[in-house]
């Protein structure tokens, strides 16, 4: 994979990474699109990253479709997959660590303290393999790209990040590898996280700026679901992922995460 | 910087960088006679990286001479210089580090347990600003030079790191810019350290694989001067920097660091 990236690049070929954890479905078909766009050749990177895994999360049940994956790639035009094996990505005696400690810090970061070590670590190493000039990130995934976006900038890879709309169900509920865990009554109760956010959505859209007023209507409406169990809710600057003291129309990103029985989810709305 | 790097490589010109802290010496330019024969441009970096310095350490005081190393690099026949300052390097806020855990876990990893962080972390945003095909690291700084090595390896930077021999004074004092911290007479103790680890090296030859006698030699020999205050004394592989059981020659390297007073030196020898 370096041998072509470096040959690519040799020719003068921009080239776009879209780093995925397999599993692949309409949110990561559009990250493919907007890559066609910004790149002569689009590189997807399927690789289930066991450092971004805690010792009881779901790493053994984390889906994996290696045949489905590989035609859903050859459908959307991907020019290239690299799928390394685990072994590829941390041979024995593997010893060297990514942190970012300030993006990294709050929500996600205080109940999977090892997700964004793990994260930043195989992102390095997947620039330095891939060689990309940009690098595609889903809106639904924004902590992780702004915790990403802060270490291209202080380790200064030449890299540019480009950020992607959130795809939903047409339910509103995004989607993501971890949704196969639903069963029907859980996927139908689902959509009360992003509903949730968007009763705060609505409330700002209304005027209201204070920041407990809307977290409290979030936090009020997920409660009403016996099946929902809040770990937080915030309201963020959307860049740095700073908790913001009053919302900021246009600025301001609602970000949650909960359990929908065993599955835990994360969604976030711009305000 | 980064854009004259990304232009010499489009040119398919082979990029070398020196990385030094300054104050420029005769060991210095063994570095860049080197990289000259390996590549088309030599860089020479020049940045004291406050991150490698422990609170207490010798930040402040440590030698700068600007004048006198942009003329010892027109005269060394170094291409360019890159000579950042502080705040290019780490603007407010900055937030990401990289560690290695292993080969940095020993030796000067005990005793300034911030050095090898630091280190790790700007050899990281060198390589991504000069973008190098091979860097060049001297045998004085074996720990830092195999901890660079593992992380390079780890995360799949596209370099390789050249191993230059240690250059010393007539009396086997190693070049280095804390030599210039001494006094006359601390300067007359100081070949007391390499002294001593020749008495090492002089067993080995001997015939003696014994690693407990071989250390204890070194210690005695050390102890013997009243201004030499020994921190550590290992027998290590040289590249892995693995303690060993026994002395292997030709694999093994004798390492110290000792206070001469209030000024702390490594050495090490190869046996």
């Amino acid at each position: 994979m370096q041998s072509l990236a470096v040959a690519l690049r040799s020719q003068g070929k921009l080239i776009a990474l879209v780093p995925t954890r397999g599993s692949l479905h309409a949110g990561h078909r559009r990250l493919v699109e907007v890559a066609k766009k910004e790149a002569d050749r689009v590189i997807l990177s399927i690789f289930v990253n066991p450092h971004e895994f805690g010792p009881n999360e779901d790493l053994a049940q984390f889906p994996r479709d290696r045949e489905g994956d590989l035609d859903f790639c050859r459908e959307a035009g991907v020019d290239s997959v690299f799928m390394p094996c685990e072994k590829e990505m941390y041979p024995p005696g593997y010893s060297t660590w990514v942190e970012e400690t300030r993006r990294a810090a709050g929500m996600c970061g205080l109940s999977r303290p090892h997700y964004f070590r793990g994260a930043c670590t195989v992102y390095v190493k997947l620039f330095n393999i891939v060689r990309p000039d940009s690098v595609l990130m889903g809106w639904r995934d924004a902590q992780l790209a702004a915790v990403v976006r802060k270490m291209v900038e202080d380790l200064n890879f030449p890299v540019d990040i480009t950020m992607v709309e959130t795809v939903r169900a047409e339910d509103g509920v995004a989607l993501n590898a971890r949704n196969a865990y639903f069963d029907d009554f859980q996927r139908r109760d689902a959509p009360v996280i992003h509903n949730a956010l968007l009763k705060g959505k609505e409330l700002v859209d209304s005027g209201i700026t204070n920041v407990d007023r809307v977290l409290a209507e979030i936090t009020h409406h997920m409660s009403q679901n016996r099946r929902i169990r809040l770990i937080y809710v915030s309201a963020v600057d959307r860049m740095t992922m700073e908790p913001v003291r009053q919302i900021e129309p246009g600025r301001t990103l609602l970000a949650a995460a909960a359990w929908c029985d065993q599955v835990r989810l994360i969604d976030n709305v711009l305000v």
